[in-house]
């Protein structure tokens, strides 16, 4: 993609803002790639974030996809600004059934104002993944505003 | 709208599958409307379910969204049948700052293998409501599967 | 709904808006409706329109669902202001088969930057309208430019 | 992706359905690509398809978007099924400002009733390529029905 971030700290930047949200923790998602136009964040199966057959909920699901996709964006952005999610839509692939999911999200369009994201979650069971959600994401850059997503 | 249930006990099936739903306990919904083709869920807010400025993550507004439109559906469905969330999107209006969301999802178009649903999500704060989340929601109904919603 | 325009002017801003659309006339599509957050099209079948089975294409459908949502949009914005759509969203319910397709576009939340319509698309057929399509559309506006919607 | 296509007629059945969307012929659209689980379209600018700023209207670049994706899903679908589009979200990233639209439709989720499609619009001008919109989209296979895409 070879996207330019207009902020070297970048990095740094999201990891401190992910680390302030405290929904991160409560289902205990990490960080696992931060580059310029792209996230990914990781999220282990544990019996309190299943829906009543034992799969991953949706819900969390749908709130790890967006949340890397925020922070893809997020990326590109310069030092003193935030990110909203202005909206999404989310296809559900298949259950999401396994001991672990991934969410990688991309920069498909970075915009002054707004930035186009996909994101594509994957669920891993005994080493084998496959695409369980599929996300295309909207944002909207704040100036101005020194904190981190606001949606996200 | 004027729904007919195809299952006259369409309640307190509804009621019995969110019963089930580990992750409505965890973030303290309740049902708070069941009829036909519409159901309301309310959330009081609590800090672990705040992203960073403190309002409700836009996760959670998104998970009791998804499940109010998924249990709107289920209330036409016949005795033997699931529902599965197939995709939706998602607008996020304003930051869901207050003390309780509510979810009321209403039956837009029902059928026999596709119901799509209309959500607004309204946010609560000193005794004033405003939107702050819209959705339309695609469901899927699965035949012979006895258990309530697979995605929700 | 209520909504109060900043332009007084607002009903000819946008029906010399719409008259400037080409696509509308190539369709023959007409503004049957200009108020202060709602829009509505309306379009005559004719062969020329139609896919494959003799039905409107879904492509027409989109397209007047896009413009109403459009300029319902466009009547709450100030004098020198044009509008763009960001995206949207839209479901297909049933084949728009019979004589003439209306399309009801409806401000949801008005912004100063982004604005959320809902529009529903009705086909009818020997007198009797059944819904077709639902659209969720988010547009943008753009300051200190007059002329009409950009995407549209 | 290395998708195994159920009817080894695929290509000439797909080229067939296109030829008898009357649409199409209208827009002056062509099928450039027809692969398993990947079809293009390609469509050359005409005043006729502008919108007031001389640019292809955004309700053409959705229709041929649309049309991209349910082809490409109808490539994997065996002989006695046709294709319908359930719903799909756009986003309209760039004004489609040039002399030829080409949208790229790759299926990213076959199912035996419901396939999922990405779908990127790109816009050609002086030689050079950008994408001008994006588009997600869910499309359902009907068997025991000869024909070609319905809703397309």
């Amino acid at each position: 993609m070879g996207f330019e971030p207009l902020n070297p700290d970048f990095e740094a930047r999201t990891r401190d803002s992910f680390a302030r949200q405290g929904i991160m923790a409560t289902l205990g998602a990490t960080l696992s790639r931060v580059e310029p136009g792209l996230v990914e964040i990781v999220l282990p199966f544990r019996p309190e974030l299943a829906q009543q057959h034992g799969f991953f909920h949706a819900g969390v699901t749908a709130t790890i996809g967006d949340s890397a996709g925020g922070y893809a964006a997020f990326t590109l952005f310069p030092a003193e600004a935030t990110v909203l999610t202005v909206e999404y839509k989310i296809n559900l692939l298949a259950p999401a059934d396994g001991e672990r999911l991934r969410a990688l999200a991309t920069v498909f369009k970075p915009g002054r104002t707004l930035t186009v994201c996909d994101v594509a979650v994957h669920v891993e069971k005994e080493g084998r993944e496959r695409p369980c959600a599929k996300l295309l994401q909207t944002l909207m850059r704040l100036d101005g505003r020194p904190d981190g997503p606001a949606a996200a």
